[in-house]
């Protein structure tokens, strides 16, 4: 494995079932469970021809947690310079540098650097929170503009999503519940037809907190399939067997 | 309770968690979980004011279960009358008359005989397959129209759902997980602002086979709650305890 400089305010996370490296900061970005949640539930094709995009890859988590599945190439697409650096840093420490590359850049303009229809998969673990006059933002600008959608918003991602897929390609998003109309509505409004949906609750007995979601581009519609819930913890508040396996790989 | 006349295909099932009595044709028009999911699923004032109204009310199942919370007026609109019929003597094997009426009309011109703005639930079971030319239809053609959508379609059943509703009314419906897209289509539509979801999955490893969703006229957008899943059967194929409850009261 290679050796990479950390900054003073990183360190190293691993997520063991996929033996992958991460750097991670507490001041600007750390991956969680969302995104773990999101490389599982995402299918990636073997082969080495794969054009993978990562949209709002943060520190790369998501792209990193699919390379195990494929052969092909996978790029991180992360606007902000810091970020984009951490993720570059750790594609380094996993030996990735072959297949996966950080473009840092404005997903808004991304089509200017990857064609359009060229792409088989999009992942995106996006900001969550409407950009309101009356939300309340991280004063830390790394971590608001993970959280609201000060750069893009949702529906913008989605038409991004959609130029860059090939016809039949297929998007994985992570997002709260709450979007779920505006997430719909925008799909209708960019040629991506959901196909299957799970719901993550944080125990049995709670309403989901996270909502992952499976869309191809001009899919037929009335297909969603909507599987079995990840359940997070069980009742005394350790992980469950699925999520523990997905984080320690036991 | 009062005595009915039944015809000769009928009979009476009993819901013992509600103690209602429903008469029941397999040659017409029989409720089932869907329709018990649905009276369960819905919340309605007990106020004697309260308007309830229940689109494709078949047999009048959905709102003979939400008798019982409420002293309000429940109007079943129902297109086929052998169907309003076997409603009418279902309410009248209830005692239902004084707060329960059928209406044996088509949907799409109920509001010439139910106000606009004037209603503050309305209740849908509706048919759940499309009417296209390649689908395969029941020869039975009461049972036909109660599957598919051949005298109205979800988008139409929502508008005048809407239309019903007084500003900030409530809908329950429940329909199947494929059609989330026109569902969803449909509310953003014609104003109606989903609100809380909850899937039905046969068992607890099997994909949802029904979706309850509670929406809200003019209500606020992002608002959706994903409540915990009903879990129909037990592993070893019995009814897990919420269901048995419901069906039988135990």
């Amino acid at each position: 494995m290679a050796t990479v400089a950390l900054r003073a305010d990183e360190r190293i996370d691993q997520l063991y079932s996929k033996d992958i490296q991460i750097i991670q900061s507490a001041t600007v970005f750390s991956f969680s469970l969302d995104a773990v949640l999101l490389g599982a539930f995402a299918t990636v094709s073997r082969a080495a021809k794969t054009r993978i995009v990562d949209l709002c890859a943060g520190n790369g988590a998501v792209g990193l947690f699919v390379s195990g599945q494929t052969n092909g190439q996978i790029t991180a697409v992360e606007l902000q310079p810091r970020l984009a650096d951490m993720a570059t840093r750790s594609i380094q420490l996993n030996d990735l540098s072959e297949r996966m590359t950080v473009l840092n850049q404005d997903l808004l303009t991304v089509t200017d650097t990857i064609a359009k229809d060229s792409v088989d998969v999009v992942l995106c673990n996006p900001p969550y929170f409407k950009d309101q006059p009356t939300s309340q933002k991280n004063p830390n600008p790394h971590l608001a503009i993970a959280r609201h959608e000060l750069s893009a918003n949702l529906d913008q991602i989605l038409a991004v999503t959609s130029d860059l897929l090939k016809m039949n390609g297929k998007a994985y998003f992570v997002h709260r519940p709450e979007r779920l109309d505006d997430l719909f509505a925008a799909m209708a409004q960019h040629r991506l037809a959901p196909k299957r949906i799970r719901f993550v609750h944080p125990k049995a007995d709670r309403e989901a907190n996270m909502v992952l979601i499976e869309m191809i581009k001009d899919g037929k519609p009335n297909g969603v399939r909507v599987v079995p819930p990840v359940i997070v913890y069980a009742a005394d508040g350790t992980y469950r067997e699925e999520v523990r396996h997905l984080l320690y790989g036991e």
